[in-house]
């Protein structure tokens, strides 16, 4: 039963493979990267998405990139190095999981550089594995503990992608269910499609639909009306970062679910790698909300909907406060009750 | 400050004008019908749509269609009348206010059979202008009985299109934001954007912006995190059924913002004219929900947007329970309480 889930970035014999999320959920078809040049265009033209998945396809972009460096000294070698990888850092300067990774490969080149060259491509090439075998362990550990919380035969709506094509597997909401699909349990997801840029439609169903589980698609206004009719016995989602108090904030419209899970009485979970706990961040209110321009809303799909110079409110995260929140799933384990005083303790 | 909107169906000199609803947001174009058969291809086509707005086209569509109907006996005349009242309504066969509109010409011409042709015309012009003049009478009590809810500075959410364009004038739910802004109050709408449909950003939106009353559209996953920014002091919306215990069935979506309101302490209206309230029905469980197809959801844009074959559940209208309402307005008042009481007393 294992296998069910599809690889968004791998890498075998010298060859980088992609998943390219741009052409999804209509056609699924992979990359097969032997330039670094064809790396580059991969990352800057969004076909990898998900900090996670962005920060492996660079790395092993690098080993790619690298394959031909010249291998006399370790001076030339390095320098040509250092010339890949600042390229590759060009094509998506925002990324920070793209620098994270590219300094990590930094680091182990002049950690090697005593050794041969042709030892440090292959230390490199260790490297880049371990980058993605670390982030599937985060998401499997954030899987295993989560499944706690779950039952064979649940109904689980979901919000938005915390996927397993954003990370190197199992994803981070979706983790459990890959897991309890795994188990051979029974469960039904409810995917809300995610306006304005329908993740939910797009992603979240595609790849639950790869690994052959049961999911229902519904638009984000339905999701009251399917807890209304006792389809749904936990909601689960992902985050873009939990402040110290436990306030989350994450796609927009997570706010919304949680309060109609309440008002239901079905617990919220929010699945959150370590890497999104920020405990400089002192409540939700210290978080900034990224408002992105209208035409996602007027025009989001190539056809204009809405009137020409309609006024729009178009914030891309919510922020739900830790009251909302039945349970934190970390890697580390899961925190529910005093978050203000449980967060610290994981660090 | 009055005739601040424009009316989606009107009649004069022997013109029935209609505002055509299949080119908005994008174009604003009236047809100006002086024959049956493009009064026909209106109503088919929906280029009119709204049940009170259907109805007063077909009463106007008729008297156009009988402008040139025999006047040498009644019976003659009758005929020529009874034959283009059937064509008009086999325009669209599920109609029911249609059908009811059509009816009550029909009785009018026989009501006044004893007339000369002429002047049975001259009737049933009056009776089609009567049909309409109800009609905005019914709405406009309504908002003049909303009016007494709301205050001058308010934020109000609405959802789907309650509005003027599928009624005579002002509409249900809108009707006391037309008065609003006639007594050159500043509020402040939201419109949700109505997955799937788009009915609040195609029509709401823009018959507020026609109007000139500050509107701002939003995706219906956003309406929480408007209402948490404090911004909302009032939601109202419309209805397409009333049971006898007030439980409403309207455009899905409703019940979810109705918990959203409840969770924020903003009071929830639900406009609704005499003609939706069905005593006969007894709660909302009663009431059958149209399910509708996929195709809405996943390539609702012209485009595909959701995995080929993927599962969808997409009910046309939720049930919000009567303990959420914290008002229903109707033309003749405003009912708040014990509706099962309430709503009988209105008959």
């Amino acid at each position: 039963m294992e296998n069910t889930f599809l690889q968004s970035v791998s890498y075998e014999n010298g060859v980088l493979k992609i998943l390219d999320q741009t052409k999804i959920p209509n056609v699924t078809e992979f990359l097969e990267i032997t330039k670094i040049e064809d790396a580059w265009d991969a990352i800057k033209q969004l076909k990898v998405r998900g900090a996670p998945a962005i920060g492996i396809a660079a790395s092993y972009g690098l080993v790619v990139g690298i394959k031909d460096a010249p291998e006399n000294s370790y001076a030339d070698f390095y320098s040509f190095f250092k010339k890949q990888a600042d390229y590759l850092g060009s094509s998506r300067p925002t990324a920070v999981n793209l620098f994270w990774a590219l300094k990590r490969m930094d680091e182990r080149a002049q950690k090697e550089q005593e050794q041969p060259i042709a030892k440090i491509k292959r230390a490199l090439e260790d490297e880049a594995h371990l980058i993605r075998k670390e982030d599937e362990e985060v998401c499997r550990s954030i899987g295993e503990h989560a499944l706690r919380l779950l039952q064979d035969g649940m109904g689980i709506l979901t919000h938005c992608n915390a996927g397993g094509i954003a990370t190197a597997r199992y994803g981070t909401a979706l983790a459990p269910l890959y897991l309890a699909k795994d188990k051979g349990w029974d469960i039904k997801v409810f995917a809300d499609e995610t306006r304005p840029l329908l993740q939910g439609a797009r992603l979240t169903a595609w790849e639950l639909m790869q690994a052959g589980i049961d999911v229902t698609l519904i638009t984000d206004n339905m999701a009251a009306m399917v807890m209304q009719k006792g389809w749904v016995q936990a909601v689960i989602v992902g985050c873009d970062r939990v402040a110290a108090n436990g306030d989350v904030a994450n796609k927009i419209g997570t706010y919304g679910v949680a309060l109609l899970a309440k008002a239901h009485q079905i617990p919220f979970y929010v699945a959150a790698p370590m890497s999104t706990i920020d405990l400089e961040t002192k409540t939700g209110a210290d978080i900034p909300i990224e408002e992105r321009e209208a035409a996602e809303i007027t025009e989001g799909f190539g056809k204009r909907t809405a009137p020409e110079g309609v006024k729009v409110f178009n914030p891309a995260f919510d922020v739900t406060p830790h009251e909302l929140v039945t349970a934190i799933i970390t890697e580390k384990g899961i925190l529910t009750g005093n978050y203000q005083e449980e967060l610290p303790r994981l660090f």
